[in-house]
């Protein structure tokens, strides 16, 4: 069972009453307290009615952040290139938060270690703020609590958020799309093919930045780019740039963050950034919904309900179908 | 807006009255028809009303197949070995049918050139059923359709369905685990790292296959798996064999069914084949249930409630936690 399965894995649907200790975590997180904002980051990953009770007091806090997709295929340079953007930002006097969602196997796990390695290069500047995140094991899970942790690191005041997500399936590609600004990272010298093109990434690119740019081969990946800008039509009257960068020595980073602007400025002067509100506020609220439905519908059914359902199905005596119809029925009747 | 959340579509959640025509779509998948079949495929992979109508006649009749998922990553051969695998089964005269889920982008498809360059292979062969899926750019819904579209070759007499999925993010994770076997093909030479360690399909493998066992560094991938193996336990009694093929040669393909074999007679003599199915059958049932209770609560909504609530969140005038609990709310009071 998916942890989203869980009948009473989220806890019930009810909201948590006053909390004097919620009450200070969100004080906490609001005043630019990092241990109260780290607490918090955790309980809304977990979710759950306290992870409810924050999201609700911090989404109308919410709102001004430039959140930035970052994703490539494994080996490009991500983690180095994000790194490199975050110190840039710095250097602008822009509070950065990094989001990192992490590849490594939902078995594994590899947060942790993530955490350090980053740590090391940025430690001890409170206008940073770096989080991992481990895949979860559940469709869509990944994706709900990516949004809700750029919703508190957003109410927390951080200006840009890189959300960095390795570039290898549909979760990462969703996760991407959610972003204002997104950029996709190729580099030279992975065979013949445009790497992005294989994962489906070259049509949510915003900005595509070519690392590793002393590499050989760097401008033939750049040729391929632009011959396939070339074939597509821009999206919202905006073509998708090709930069160069070398993120180990810093090469091209502050032309990336440049960049970057300028695409939030094509945005705001278009209707693309509601656009992209729009869309980002429309699936989150979707997915809300139906968590709040399937909840309620397992607090108004006896316990054991489901489960006795589900062997009838396993020994084909009902189809799903009509099953999920009955327990519905049942659900509405107050059996 | 994913397919999966547009409010209207799937259609209502009413089931079709008696249709003659469905019926002898219905009639047509049971007798062996195979263009009834392909369309059958197309309306369940579609959704919709008409799709839970056959999938509710089918279900009964489904249950008897080995869906046996495979996985690895791009570039490692899946294709030529799932031929090759289907033509062992051809030749031991079990119906064979092949599920392809395309990693094509969810923008670009190519699930029709797929299912040419397979059918030149196999073509004629009444015994065999090739049916390529393109990712539709929403999280699960690939999932689902996958699973529907299992149980209508199951129903219509396949014994063996081999699910072929790029194992590259959790979607497709997702999906091989809902096999009763599960094979995870790694390849020597790309790079020091086992591929399925990072891509997070280590722990769902019931039987490792070392393709192109004829390339340099097929002994080092081998002895490197056989280490990972001797550090982890076996799951449910079984430890995972590790295979050597080179499928474009048909060498070691016999053995791999001989070994698919193995694992089912094993899964049946213990609770392993009863625990798979009972997984399955749970996530496919709770997916079903989700879905008809977001039909339901969008066909008791008055039209645009929906999107005016978003723009209210959008706005910020409402968080999208509360604006649910209203919109539950108002469903129920049948406002």
């Amino acid at each position: 069972m998916t942890p989203e399965a869980k009948p009473l894995g989220e806890g019930s649907q009810a909201d948590v009453g006053g909390n004097a200790d919620l009450e200070n975590l969100l004080e906490g997180v609001l005043t630019g307290n990092r241990r109260a904002l780290a607490r918090a980051l955790t309980i809304v990953e977990n979710g759950g009615p306290e992870a409810r009770w924050l999201l609700k007091r911090l989404h109308p806090r919410a709102g001004r952040a430039h959140i930035v997709g970052i994703t490539g295929a494994p080996g490009v340079g991500k983690s180095t290139l994000v790194n490199a953007l975050a110190r840039e930002y710095r250097n602008r006097e822009r509070r950065v938060a990094i989001v990192a969602v992490d590849p490594s196997s939902p078995f594994t796990g590899g947060a942790l270690l993530g955490d350090r390695v980053r740590m090391r290069d940025l430690a001890g500047d409170t206008g940073v703020f770096i989080r991992s995140m481990a895949s979860r094991g559940s469709l869509g899970g990944l994706a709900r609590a990516t949004g809700d942790v750029t919703t508190v690191l957003d109410a927390a005041g951080f200006e840009v958020i890189l959300v960095e997500t390795v570039g290898a399936g549909q979760v990462e590609v969703d996760i991407a799309k959610e972003a204002h600004t997104t950029i996709v990272i190729e580099v030279p010298g992975m065979g013949d093919e445009v790497q992005s093109i294989k994962a489906g990434l070259f049509e949510i690119a915003d900005i595509f930045v070519v690392n590793k740019a002393d590499y050989p081969n760097a401008e033939r990946v750049e040729l391929a780019l632009k011959m396939m800008l070339d074939m597509s039509k821009p999206r919202e009257g905006w073509r998708p740039p090709i930069l160069k960068t070398v993120a180990t020595r810093y090469e091209g980073i502050a032309e990336l963050a440049d960049t970057i602007e300028a695409h939030r400025a094509h945005l705001q002067a278009t209707t693309g950034w509601h656009r992209r509100v729009h869309q980002r506020a429309q699936e989150e609220f979707y997915r809300i919904l139906r968590r709040q439905l399937v909840e309620n519908l397992f607090a108004s059914l006896p316990p054991g309900r489901f489960e006795e359902m589900l062997d009838r199905i396993v020994a084909r005596e009902i189809d799903p179908y009509t099953a999920a119809q009955e327990l519905i029925a049942e659900s509405e009747r107050g059996e």
